[in-house]
């Protein structure tokens, strides 16, 4: 195992255009095989290779300009050879614009934990399913949900899968662990995060054609300590990004600890992604710490419940379901440019959510990815007129 | 109760341009206040003022000229006063083409009796949920699926339902006999049916404005005698179409003889729908009898279960699930200029449906629309050029 302290990226760059005055929010350039994207962005979860009932035409009409799929969920069904087979996740899904992959660790220890998700954010993680079997230097072995077969994935085998899959923007295998292990499992886990990453650099550049680029994830769970020491072993890797990942706390205040520890001691130039973190307010608060690029399942989890974002709301969002909306005329959002905002009554949106027809979820679900399309539009405007304390005043009044 | 025998509709106009030689096949133009279409042509079931999971927009780019909504449905979820409020039915959904309503009988006696649609095609009714109430002479009561509350429709509220939800098209109310009953019920039930139409006819008399067009219903069964007494009687009434409903048999060949039973018997000069047939081979056939309009589920319905239809199959269609589909990197047609048929792998869909992705089941219902659509285009050309039975031959080879 070896790779090369040179490890270049001729197709990828990224260039900060722009500084707010007074915090770390910045404005830059991130340029792929598949276009060049401004940041801050948003990239939206296709889980499946697919954004939840969108089709291709409905994500673009709605401005997004990068998505994402999971490692994971692909290598189940239908299988990372297929998706190669015909012609990698872009030609697959008919997605032409920037794609990422994440590693699969993700999944496979919040299914093995419960859901870290759940963890993150002070759910319970009860009843669930736990598929994960073993993890060991190898690598870890899981359950199908699909099957029942035993699967494996190693660092090797992750960088095998993404090159497959062919996103632009491919991820380290790491263990994301859970909020309750103990600082001990955390240590041992982040190192052994750690070796995988170094094994992850050499099979990247085994491999390396100059189609994809390959991010560092810093872990080290709610520990100051460790957290300095992985963003250490990133900064000084050549991955092309930083992601930054792992437990992030019990409560919106160690989230915001853990990321304060870490952006000054990851690399200054390349790009950063906060995984799996996403609401409004988050958004906000990350990108005055620097935070580039976020991606989260909200937009389009939500928008199954009936949940709708809305710009200028304290809380962000409003529930079509609610009686009241029942009789409302008006549309969700006129002042989007698309059909599912302006065209159509939150009276008839209800009344879709009421009778279960799967054309209300698709709608809410496109408004909303176009509220934060617009938001991230907005927050790159309001970091060049350094003047995002009055943005977000106007997206979330006090 | 009382109608004028000389109810007109100004605003309304059926023209026939051309027939078939050797069959009774024709090729017309209905008129309504929303648009002119050309007949043959198929109206696509959008129950609960909804095409599934398919947008207006994704409804019209599979070139759709009419579509309808169920009374039944709608008198339950959001209501019809709801509708009437948000501006009627277009633009509660925001379709700006031609619209139908049905009565909301046949859902009614179908739910009470078992699914009348099962009884038609000789499939069990058995386990299904009962919720007819009561027939009397009034009217019909019946419980609501939504809440379990009494409701009731009668010829008069039949009319007002439908006037409030403003479809172009609407229709008498009516029972729709079982397969099992037998012919003194038949017989009795069709009378009743009867003097309902009268009391439409009334009702709609009342309030006509000159925005929609009442449909009479043949009834009778499968019994010539009564099928012929009910031809006589829309024939006889000022409706501006035709329907052949209730139970058309229990065989292909029992519903092919109640329609030529019926197509002698009928208003030569209005346009005849034949309710809820609509398979390809049940268009090419009944199109030969002088069928005009057709609506069914079946397009949008089998794409739930991933059943694409194929022009040029002996049974019409695939079913996407099979393992076959699972490396085909060919599109469903790339002829139907829709990226739905167009753009994406059958891998894909198989994929998308094997994982229960809803994408997979709004790109196949969107195809199967497109298909339908074009069959209809081809048919009407065809009966121009006097090719039916060759245009057969090549959708359906025998």
């Amino acid at each position: 195992m070896s790779f090369s302290e040179t490890l270049s990226y001729p197709s990828f760059n990224f260039d900060i255009l722009h500084r707010h005055a007074g915090t770390q929010a910045r404005v830059g350039k991130l340029k792929t095989p598949h276009g060049t994207i401004q940041t801050p962005n948003y990239i939206f979860c296709g889980t499946k290779a697919s954004i939840k009932n969108l089709s291709p035409a409905m994500v673009k009409e709605a401005k997004t300009d990068i998505i994402l799929a999971n490692t994971y969920h692909l290598m189940i069904q239908p299988g990372a050879e297929l998706v190669a087979k015909m012609g990698g996740l872009h030609k697959f899904m008919q997605w032409d614009g920037p794609m990422m992959t994440d590693s699969g660790g993700f999944q496979i220890f919040s299914m093995g934990h419960g859901s870290v998700a759940d963890e993150i954010k002070g759910r319970s993680n009860k009843g669930r399913d736990k598929s994960l079997l073993k993890i060991t230097e190898e690598g870890a072995s899981f359950r199908s949900y699909r099957d029942g077969a035993t699967l494996t994935l190693t660092p090797e085998s992750a960088m095998t899968i993404q090159r497959q899959l062919g996103a632009d923007l491919i991820y380290q295998f790491d263990e994301c662990t859970a909020y309750h292990v103990d600082r001990e499992y955390t240590a041992r886990s982040m190192e052994r995060s750690h070796r995988w990453g170094d094994r992850c650099l050499s099979e990247f550049e085994r491999t390396h054609d100059g189609s994809q680029a390959l991010f560092g994830i810093v872990q080290g769970g709610v520990y100051e300590d460790l957290r300095a020491e992985s963003c250490a072993y990133v900064k000084d890797r050549p991955y092309f990004g930083t992601a930054i990942g792992g437990c992030l706390g019990g409560s919106e205040e160690e989230m915001h600890d853990v990321v304060s520890w870490c952006m000054p001691q990851i690399h200054p130039d390349r790009p950063v992604h906060l995984l799996g973190i996403g609401r409004i307010i988050d958004v906000f608060n990350f990108v005055k710490m620097g935070i580039d690029t976020f991606d989260c399942v909200t937009p389009t989890r939500i928008a199954r419940h009936g949940m709708a974002l809305i710009r200028g709301l304290p809380d962000e969002r409003i529930n079509l379901k609610n009686a009241r909306y029942r009789d409302d005329p008006d549309p969700l959002d006129p002042s989007l440019d698309i059909s599912a905002s302006r065209d159509f009554s939150k009276a008839y949106i209800h009344h879709l959510l009421k009778a279960g027809e799967m054309l209300g979820m698709q709608l809410v679900a496109q408004h909303n990815i176009a509220v934060m399309n617009r938001l991230m539009r907005e927050i790159r405007a309001a970091i060049e007129s350094d003047t995002l304390d009055s943005l977000q005043q106007e997206w979330i009044p006090a």
